[in-house]
């Protein structure tokens, strides 16, 4: 399968997601203009235009971040318990984080009106409380074992500081944990990052 | 289980699943102060204070609403593909909605300023675009069956009118065949809407 991204973007959270999944696959860059690396028009493989986009060994895109980290634990049998409420939350959590979080950054992604900055940070400084809630004294934000909840969190908190919202100590303590992390070393160093 | 929900508001999808999939369950509505109708303090309860929340067997509270509908698909093994491509364009289909269209109509809900209502106007017009394209002249969202995916657009759909931005024609056919369904007919009465 390959992966289409941006670097830095939060297609980040999948290429870490398919190295430490060990699952085989490519990954294909877009720039400015949404051509691939490989010369197609992103628009026409998913007329929705934003990143990630996982494109399956048919040729089938599928899009929306929580969705293409599921079915990348659903096909390496790794990252997401296969039941009990642990494989609940970790979903929950993803959905929390593309919902709730990822929506509150786009004013400083895309430079909107101070008030509307204002309001988003208001909302993170919840959202990151949260969070924190939920970690606790875990090693991982569900648990003892890495989910796909923490491939996403760590690109939320990489992100974070572009806001100017503080992080709670234990999640910032994670990020460091996740950033020492072979899988992650090497999605950064791959997407140019390190 | 017990479905925590607001009339009218996002949990409707919930409810129509429920009922829909022929879970037992009771409905809990919470008033404007959250509290639930059964006296107890919603932010206790979920301190993220927004609906649905669902209150399972041993007192657990999932959140997010995909996840929500998708604890529900799992539990009952009706409203979601057990495999194959259907499966997770349903998915993709939630948290597309989710994610994109649920952020959208915010302004319109709290009555922010105008250049936000017409920014969300834009927004919604490409997304109900590409769910008109993925609905095509079938009979629901993603293939001959009902699934999760078609309650929440149900929600979905009801509000779009609120944002001003028309809908695509089959989407607003398909509106009309699920509003015929006994399910979504007594789950709006439940919910005081007919």
């Amino acid at each position: 399968m390959n992966l289409i991204y941006y670097p830095a973007a939060c297609s980040l959270a999948d290429h870490i997601a398919l190295i430490e999944a060990g699952l085989s696959h490519k990954i294909i860059s877009i720039d400015h203009d949404r051509m691939t690396e490989d010369g197609r028009d992103f628009r026409a493989l998913n007329p929705k235009g934003y990143i990630p986009a996982l494109e399956l060994e048919d040729g089938s895109i599928l899009t929306e971040n929580p969705v293409i980290l599921n079915y990348i634990a659903e096909t390496s049998g790794k990252l997401l318990p296969r039941d009990g409420i642990a494989r609940w939350r970790a979903l929950e959590a993803l959905a929390f984080m593309a919902s709730e979080i990822h929506g509150s950054y786009q004013p400083f992604f895309r430079d909107f009106p101070e008030p509307e900055k204002a309001r988003a940070r208001e909302k993170l400084e919840k959202c990151f409380a949260i969070l924190s809630a939920q970690l606790g004294e875990k090693p991982f934000l569900v648990g003892d074992e890495m989910t796909i909840a923490d491939c996403y969190l760590f690109w939320v908190l990489m992100v974070a500081p572009k806001s100017g919202v503080e992080l709670p100590e234990n999640l910032g303590a994670l990020f460091a944990r996740l950033r020492a992390r072979p899988s992650v070393a090497r999605a950064l160093a791959e997407e140019g990052l390190s």
